[in-house]
């Protein structure tokens, strides 16, 4: 059976670069003759059917902008069996070949689940300023997020070093140090604490006390959010050595922002590969780049737990701080 | 007596333009056939005798940088008579005939209980991004601190539409509400809670939940750091409305980076104005712009309490969003 | 008669901020009772009856957008007898009571003209990158201008330095030095060539010689477009010092682009201005800022050739290099 | 015979991220037991024996700058017999046992026979924003002057929708059109030209005149420097279809800035395998990234004429406009 309409939807936080992903899916679906309809507010609008069929001019000029114009939603209902079925009928009433869903491990998990049950196609582009799919080096969105969480650094060193003082700063990555260790390598940040890993809070307090002996006076520790409270790491250095010690938890403003280039041509370029996929058949998996190539891989393994060169990463900060 | 040495020095929090200020210092005192001494630390150099003479290669290449190239401290020991003699006496040895003081409120007030006991000659420039100085319009670095944090909130704004949810993001702003009203104003924000003001959070949780009846979902809630906490607020909201609220606080990120035109060229004429008041004898007092010119204002009164035009700018936000 | 509904239209060159000065006319009109009418295409939408009705929400999201959601046109059928009352007669038929139009110098000649002949109440919004308005201290757009092009210059400034190169670098200013002379102070430059001042390239290539002779070897000269074209200074000054320089012309790069707070908060505090002065039966006048005040002017005395204290500035740059 | 001193040059123009792998060889070198040495000028500063001892804190604080704090120079000496042979005497005198040299295809060029002539062994490391070195994805630099050059395009994209105008836009690429094809795609242009490829101006201007009639107003066309010149090509088409088109050449403005996350960690990464490779043994090659994972390649093989996968990219961006 021939694919003649597809719907797309973002799900999940949003990530720089899902406009331009649905801009490609768009674009290249309609050069391929296929209709394309946009679902709102990720599965919730599958779920109530909030739909809007999207023509050429409708995804311009939104390349260069954050966030998502289809809106996105954490959605518990397509949790129940209910939510489910919902979904599929409505699938089933606008005539959906298949469906293209823009976001992180758990929209995979949920249009895995959705394959297994009613065996509409999925395929997934991976857009999370997490990183956190298996299979693939980066997810769309993850470029921009490291850009500004480097440059907002760039801003707090100015400080670090005006008034020769401790930072501790966390950034994104409730799983995964993957940000955290780019952050800090790029930042030439000091210490970096991550889940992966245990610390040794004692240790990094001695060095910091030697370092100060030595005259070096400004320090800055990246944490990853998943490991440890920025907040609470400070107050205890602070209290183990007298310095004077400040948080900083950049947060959402990793999030939004005017993706990158790179973050722009992934998208693009995942989302022409993604419609590829549904043209040919395939379901149940999602698109990626993998060194420097874009590979398919199967929408369960995509969700898996993702190994990272944690060590020599780490080995390479403590040696150029 | 004619001056021909004078010491200049950075206090209090570090803000972007310092360096061009300390640029503007230097190269207008050498012009003006002065010799120029950078005291580092702040007045803690000026107690330690950390001295080092800047000639016109020295400020090269800073006019960009965020941060101070004399570096800062805050320091408790110069409120101390012992302190205060000690920084005499390195006036007296290296015989600086005047001093240029590039600060906040706090540096001012150290400047003229300085000038008071010793009658060394202090003029002010000021620098802080909290604009805290009374009889000017602005700091230095404020306008690049209000911009640094109108570009975090767009990016927060990304998430809070494509997700629909309502952030409470905290802003500088110990004791004024200025940055929070002017980014609540440029940022399109529909709530701003400042200190010079009481609020109603039941008001706001009810029009937040009017407006979510309307279909208006996001909302975005400006909160000056010396107003309340973000994270309580944020508390709160979830607890009177059910609906899911974040809570962001910018915090250092506002205080570093690249200074914008207005607070370089703000910087650099100031500069040039207040070694002109050391060379006509002036003393004891800051230079500023107040409605587009330059004036001079004696620091204690620089020092007072700053009224602003706090309903006017309110009445507006509330109308624009 | 009391004013029920008015006009707003973008006309000239486009500047950032003209978005925000939009969403305070619709915002702040609708709030004060009023219908509000867009104008597509500046003058050309009028003479085309080309109008679209813009409510709360039509302004939504576009504070940060540099360019004009209304789009922008050069209208030479304005100039005509015949394109002025085919505007009148679309003015007529859709019973608009005034007009409120964003633009620079060119597009007030044009109210002042349509108001003389037509007696259609019109109040101007100053918004151009070339702060050509008499009267005023700064138009919407130039603080975004004079940015985009001083960090265009912290850019060239590495190479400059890297490579200990010449560069000539043109920025914008048709008949005045307004922007280059900003652009030169903040941006550390050696020189700067302007409109409304001769220079001497003889001299400014025995300073870059003899400059040469002391170690220093790069150099920044700003030239504005009305004056002389960088082209032919950097082919002139390599014919006469044999040192490799280079020209870079910024252009349109200095137009676009996301408004800063300054520029945001100006075009909607001016935007409210402007409607309050229809409300109050005022017409053939501009609002703008003057002093850090508001101030209403005629249209014919905007457009009269701004005087500006460049001998001053030009001195600062000389001093500070 | 072991290793005991390195010196480390950068050479050609400047790109984004040189300091960060300056500080990579510094730190990593120091940390490998080695003394380091940096040559100011590139190979000029090798032939006139300016050198200066790089120790740890002497590349504190320039991670997140453009240029070189090394600076470089183009250098006609190296070219000939007599420049070799005093650069080899410095070598000798000053006990250097292995360049590394940070630069492009003619850095390379120089290095390779360098070696031959004199077994001086030299790693390059690839850092130029031409994207010139064959058997390597990307130079370090590359990243930020296609985001450099992407988002002044953005800005001109505000000016080309407002206006509804043509614009010819001229990126960097001397002999590679790979910038322009990247910056087209991210840009979302409708148009590219390049040096690879020819093309049908004719053809263009049919696809604009056409586009005219179904309302499509505004076109951005990038042109690769090496391919034409912008003005030709804008006045060609305002000759051939009577539309305004204007033509802007970004320059410089893309080779310097702050290097994005990326350029920094592809310099730390490589500057550290080019110190490894020096430590065994290894010369006359260079260090790279391809396919994710770091590779050594003959310095000879580097300087070759590099392929890319023009038609996959242009096609896309022909699609998705």
């Amino acid at each position: 059976m021939a694919i003649k309409r597809i719907g797309v939807l973002t799900a999940g936080g949003d990530a720089p670069g899902m406009n331009a992903a649905i801009r490609g899916v768009v674009r290249y679906g309609l050069n391929s003759k296929l209709e394309v309809v946009g679902i709102l507010r990720g599965w919730l609008g599958l779920i109530n059917e909030e739909l809007k069929p999207l023509d050429h001019h409708s995804v311009s000029g939104i390349i260069n902008l954050g966030g998502t114009m289809l809106k996105t939603a954490r959605c518990l209902e397509f949790k129940t069996d209910e939510g489910q079925k919902q979904a599929y009928q409505t699938v089933k009433r606008n005539l959906i070949d298949g469906l293209i869903v823009i976001g992180g491990d758990g929209s995979f998990r949920a249009a895995h689940q959705f394959y297994k049950k009613y065996n509409v196609p999925c395929v997934g582009i991976p857009a999370s300023i997490d990183n956190d799919i298996n299979g693939i080096d980066l997810t769309i969105g993850l470029d921009t997020a490291i850009n500004t969480a480097v440059y907002a650094l760039d801003n707090i060193r100015d400080t670090a070093t005006s008034m020769e003082r401790i930072f501790v700063v966390e950034v994104m990555g409730r799983s995964s140090g993957y940000i955290a260790l780019q952050v800090a390598l790029a930042g030439g940040c000091e210490e970096v604490i991550i889940p992966e890993q245990s610390f040794d809070l004692n240790k990094i307090c001695h060095d910091i006390v030697e370092g100060n002996l030595r005259g070096k006076l400004s320090w800055i520790i990246i944490v990853a959010e998943g490991a440890v409270s920025a907040q609470d790491i400070a107050k205890n250095i602070t209290e183990m050595t007298s310095l004077e010690t400040r948080a900083i938890v950049l947060g959402h403003i990793q999030r939004g922002g005017r993706p990158t280039a790179f973050s722009r041509i992934l998208a693009l370029t995942l989302a022409c590969a993604a419609v590829d996929c549904l043209l040919a058949g395939k379901a149940d998996i999602a698109v990626g780049l993998e060194d420097s190539r874009i590979v398919e891989i199967d929408l369960e393994f995509a969700t898996r737990k993702k190994d990272l060169p944690i060590d020599k990463i780490y080995r390479l900060i403590k040696i150029l701080t």
